[in-house]
């Protein structure tokens, strides 16, 4: 076999955290792939210097990853198609938004047997049905503090899973590999409507068993949900890292669970909130659940997700947050 | 059918919050229900007056769970066979360390058909095995504030489950009934095991990511550990009240959590951290540790379990707490 080269696409601080993995991984398992892994990096300037030559002479991100040392064999670029064009393994690690926008510059440049992972989180939905983007890894910075973590990659294909579990695995960095790709991935994008919910019993002043009875019920949508639009969706994926373990993560440290939290206690809007916590971004929590119930409403399965269904119309305020508790109380248990 | 009577054995905090509840359901549903709940209470004064002599006329159990209003219709009453010499229903609300010494009392004068719940927490073993004490709810406190909460009721017999399900269920108490009573009592100890686990990690200073893999892992070794010593312990409960959500629970807000994370950060011994923390009280997660050992050593099954078997060792001061991150990392998992 080659040896297969590496080019990270994205170096914000969880590329960076991620370069520090494949770095190091590269060099030491250099009789599968090239040791230089390439980051593409979107130029800018820091205290009048450029950022990659920064990162290119004291291998650190200062801007986005300040205190980590990434290794030397990483080479930021802020060329895209020269950083890419010769890769047989492109990491895509960009927000959500620019995703588009970069692989149709990338069209056509990279080479045809190249194969592309996704760490972007979230799924997206456009009118021909559903449309996701992979989520493999999750709070990249306590990998970047070698925290012990664990991830599932999801890959259809055969071999690849075993190629990319090399390239990303660590002591503290445990990658499982399952092919049941779409449950995988589902997995991610459900979760944060589930931490939403956990957010909202927070912010209602609920305790441990509340949350606990928030995360189970939402797994048993989670299984359903992908039991009735994922054809031969697994069971078992919801025993990997990226079912119970991202979930309980989630509605215990994420995002989504702080944006529940916010709603129960302001009477903002989603949109103010994001302007307010996230400086604009997005909450992928209430894309979401807004996607997800698209789906079940034109399924007429709205009754069985009562609580995607809660979160979904707390997110619009067209429903009190203290009706997620009742959604709870008569639940139709799906297992 | 003839209306059962029923007859709570404690009046701690727990059997006073539990009181609230199956007082309330006795008199709502009276047609299954004697309206009168006695409750056998262990004398004592307080400020001059006799303890039941107070809960009788105040309806508050002022030294154990003050502030919380207990229904008019539970009567404390002083003498353990008066109270429970009649009752069809016999629900046991005992620290663990007083059942043995009560049931002596009770012997032969009760009646031979009665139905006993134990709401206690925790495992025994003696010498012919493995003896085991219901675990039906936990964190009554919350249940007492009326805080959403779920729990699993474990029960072999036919018909029994529904009618206990009657006497328990409120709209923020939610029991569902399981004839796998084995695997649910199982999961009352076995996740004492994880919660010391869960403590371990936050003292260590990992983050939620860490926590959230001690948990899948410690999820995988109970359903392996049912597998292999319950005959017939069927993997759906797990996703029940009493698998999932009480580990959840209990990795984030146990008492045996706590005790991980004092483990890490001083150099006593759980007997020491025991005196300090409880008073002398036993955390019952060490002991199911010791327990569970002794019989995966018999078995040779120790390296399948290394979770388990880590915990063991750090609370008998055998291993180092940091030992317990590497035991992650070559976790051979068993789904």
């Amino acid at each position: 076999m080659s040896k297969k080269s590496v080019c990270i696409v994205g170096s914000g601080n969880w590329g960076s955290a991620i370069a520090k993995i494949l770095g190091k991984n590269a060099k030491d398992r250099s009789d599968q792939f090239e040791t230089c892994v390439k980051m593409w990096m979107y130029e800018e300037m820091v205290d009048g210097r450029k950022l990659t030559e920064i990162v290119n002479t004291e291998h650190e991100n200062v801007k986005y990853l300040p205190g980590v040392k990434i290794p030397e064999n990483v080479v930021a670029i802020p060329d895209l198609i020269k950083a890419s064009e010769d890769a047989d393994i492109l990491i895509f690690v960009l927000p959500h938004q620019f995703v588009a926008k970069t692989c149709e510059q990338m069209k056509g440049k990279i080479k045809p047997s190249a194969i592309a992972v996704s760490l972007i989180k979230g799924v997206s939905i456009d009118d021909s049905g559903m449309r996701m983007i992979s989520n493999v890894i999750k709070e990249v910075l306590e990998v970047a503090q070698e925290q012990f973590c664990e991830t599932t990659i999801g890959c259809a294909v055969n071999g690849t899973g075993e190629l990319l579990k090399s390239l990303f695995e660590t002591p503290y960095f445990r990658c499982s590999v399952v092919t049941d790709q779409a449950t995988v991935e589902l997995c991610g994008a459900l979760k944060n409507i589930v931490g939403i919910g956990a957010g909202i019993a927070d912010g209602l002043g609920h305790g441990d068993n509340t949350k606990a009875a928030v995360i189970r019920l939402g797994l048993m949508e989670m299984i359903k949900f992908s039991e009735i639009f994922i054809p031969g969706s697994q069971r078992a994926t919801f025993f990997e890292s990226c079912g119970i373990s991202d979930l309980v993560a989630t509605c215990h440290g994420g995002r989504n669970r702080m944006l529940g939290e916010h709603i129960v206690k302001s009477d903002k809007t989603v949109k103010q909130l994001e302007k307010e916590l996230l400086k604009g971004q997005s909450f992928q929590g209430p894309l979401a659940a807004r996607e997800i119930f698209k789906m079940l409403k034109d399924k007429n399965l709205t009754e069985r997700f009562p609580l995607f269904v809660s979160v979904h119309y707390i997110c619009l305020r067209e429903s009190q947050p203290e009706e997620f508790i009742n959604c709870l109380r008569n639940h139709p248990e799906h297992i």
